[in-house]
């Protein structure tokens, strides 16, 4: 397929390489900065523009991976001389709405994506989303030859998906970092020694359910445990409340089921 | 070294099997319930008894690996005629002092252990403490037989770094059960899609701090996604609240660096 880039970001960067790889052919790539538009479009072998306007008229998909913000004053800028193009953005928390193109869409891919961290996108899950069915085939087809799992989901859903994510991602990174600080202040441990039990905790989950893996003091409702791990966090007082909120969630998730 | 093993669950059957493997002499097996005494009596090739009056007098270490309620009551009744023996604990959030044994010690293998699911231990680091200083070698000597990476650490930083693993094992593991949760209930989406997510983001901790390899809303302190999001969980003030305190914690870390 022929496909227009607009954004040369992390996620446009790793998303352009991987649809370049599978053979389509990106028509060109937009970004208001003129460094990042440069750098990708030489490794996607194409030309580039930063101006909205020069924008080509034409193309299968125009893929729009900018910043949330950015997002729908960039794309209204970009719908004079393109209507019935195919327009999709690629945020995970925004409407399909944010989009006032007739044939508009979504192509999430739910992944982390680092500068300079080249990510397989074969197993990263893809949910498409479009106003009229050919146009979700088209997308579905798209993603299917950079990805093993595709799904077909609206925006009401995926709002639900976004936020599951930043649980997964996001908040258990946080905690993650909280467990790096206590290192740092106490005994001078260095972080990678919390690795092997954070790759089996993240690996556990191949075999297990989330809730059928959990151990700990708050699983088994040890108040012993955590009467002491509450003292020893006394002069932080924010993350002693976390400790308490999600020790008292873990043992409502466990008298669910 | 000649090893009694006082215990037979998850710890103890793991412990127990890579200290058998690494070479050692398993003497004998001690667990209350007969069931669990003989199965891995069997797997050690090594007699195996239910009675404390009848667990042998001598041996280089007498690990107890038993349950934290059970440990000091059961160590008591062991110490008896068996004076000038090493007793090492295996509770990373009990002080060594809870063993009253002239010789006694701690040999914290930190890891998520979970029946049926055989653990890699030379990856496990081991934090081990002593009385004197004899035995602070015979332990690291000991550990290393075993795992790669053996640390000398006191029980007062001990309760910190069991502090740090509830973070970086329980908690996290919690974040991805309420985000299993909200994939259930919206669009009917399985969990095992958050898995690339999940892999990535411990993935990154290889090369990257975790407050370096923060992504998402709270870290860019998005309040647009944010505001949506804490709606969103409108009818579960709990979680709301996690969500809430987790990301203005996110935010404080990264005002802090």
């Amino acid at each position: 397929m022929k496909i227009v880039l607009i954004g040369a970001g992390n996620l446009a960067t790793n998303l352009g390489k991987a649809l370049f790889h599978a053979g389509h052919e990106i028509v060109q790539v937009y970004s208001r900065t003129e460094e990042s538009a440069k750098t990708l479009a030489s490794v996607l072998k194409c030309p580039y523009t930063t101006q909205t306007e020069n924008v080509v008229r034409k193309a299968d998909v125009f893929v729009v991976a900018v910043k949330d913000a950015a997002l729908q004053t960039l794309a209204s800028s970009l719908q004079v001389s393109r209507e019935g193009q195919l327009f999709v953005h690629t945020a995970g928390s925004m409407s399909m709405d944010v989009l006032s193109f007739e044939r508009r869409g979504v192509f999430y891919p739910m992944q982390t994506f680092s500068k300079n961290k080249e990510v397989d996108f074969s197993v990263i899950p893809c949910f498409v989303e479009a106003v009229n069915e050919n146009d979700i085939q088209l997308l579905k087809k798209l993603a299917l030859t950079i990805s093993d799992t595709v799904y077909e989901l609206d925006s009401e859903n995926r709002k639900y998906l976004h936020l599951a994510a930043v649980f997964c991602c996001n908040f258990a990174n946080h905690c993650f970092a909280l467990s790096a600080d206590l290192l740092k202040e106490h005994g001078n441990i260095p972080f990678h020694v919390m690795l092997p039990l954070i790759d089996e905790t993240a690996g556990k989950l191949h075999s297990l359910l989330p809730r059928e893996a959990q151990t700990g003091p708050a699983v088994r409702w040890d108040t012993n445990v955590m009467d002491k791990h509450l003292q020893l966090l006394s002069d932080t007082p924010e993350i002693q409340k976390i400790y308490e909120l999600l020790s008292k969630s873990i043992h409502e998730e466990e008298l669910k089921n």
